[in-house]
């Protein structure tokens, strides 16, 4: 469902284990990010009617996953700083094509990956704190289904700028092109490393 | 209240009259550029605190007001495009100091002259159409309100990053700016020609 080519490892868990305020400082991050991707297309094809419509919904979840986070931080007395970004992002945005309609598909569907791939992340670290921590493991299990619909959500848009096998050819590519990047680890520890 | 240095004029309601269906949809691209800049502000100032909660508000807002414009300009079978902007936005834009601090007032009190143009027009408007079309002239009306408190939100926020004073002192300066800019006027019929 979630297209993805690989499985997270147990050493990005062992990671999160010694590293967890990271993780989290990070993760409030990637939900700011997600709604200003979500804000980059809708300025971008602002004249697709779905386009402005889902991502009003996507920019206004991931602004309150965003704020649950920051509570989170608050009531752990960690305190929400900049940091260095895993080279995920722009490694996914490197495999952008230049030319429209191509352009689109892209955008929309490394957004799908991105959302994938925070999607299985939460679930594995739902299961992995759920006898340290159940409160954080609470916390993981209920955005998953939100970050699983958005995922959807951009995989059906992609289908507004080319046939739905096209989408499909397209997102298989990029998906194992994510696997790889994935797969080459980083060196900071984040919630797409 | 609104730290504006200039009326609009009757030369600018003149141009409304004539061309009432590209106001409404630059109207609605206002809307979401408004929300855009909020967002470009969380992203660069992710760690104030004050910014992120405020930002968000305002996001909502914009793209709530985006959407309305959107179901009037349906009521109206205008079809919302893409068009060319005005050189006020940009124009603008080159007013702002390149190092923080002062970049971050200077980006806040932009924002909060725009919300403070936006909303002197909103008004005029809401007299203007109030005999011709009840409808639109409680819209405009209607949204008079927030974009004022934008206006203030803004001008609040730049004193996270200088004393009042300065504050007070570079909005005089930004906003007589303004005033010329507006003055200059621009061939296309926008919202803030
Ligand atoms: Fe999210
Ligand atoms: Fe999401
Ligand atoms: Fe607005
Ligand atoms: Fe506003």
């Amino acid at each position: 469902m979630l297209h993805l080519q690989s499985e997270s490892t147990t050493q990005w868990l062992g990671q999160v284990d010694a590293h967890l305020d990271e993780i989290l400082i990070d993760h409030a991050h990637c939900e700011r990010k997600a709604a200003s991707t979500a804000m980059n297309l809708m300025d971008a094809y602002t004249d697709n009617r779905a386009i402005t419509r889902e991502m009003t919904v996507i920019i206004n979840e991931e602004l309150e996953h965003f704020h649950m986070v920051i509570e989170i931080l608050d009531e752990r007395k960690i305190v929400f700083r900049r940091q260095g970004s895993a080279p995920y992002g722009r490694k996914l945005n490197s495999l952008i094509r230049k030319t429209e309609p191509d352009r689109a598909v892209d955008r929309l569907l490394t957004a799908s990956l991105i959302e994938a791939r925070s999607c299985e992340r939460f679930s594995l670290l739902s299961g992995h704190l759920k006898d340290r921590d159940a409160k954080l493991a609470g916390f993981y299990g209920s955005l998953f289904e939100s970050e699983a619909r958005h995922h959807t959500t951009y995989v059906r848009l992609a289908e507004e700028f080319a046939s739905r096998e096209v989408v499909r050819e397209r997102l298989d590519q990029l998906s194992a092109s994510e696997a790889e990047i994935i797969a080459a680890g980083c060196d900071l520890v984040r919630m797409h490393s």
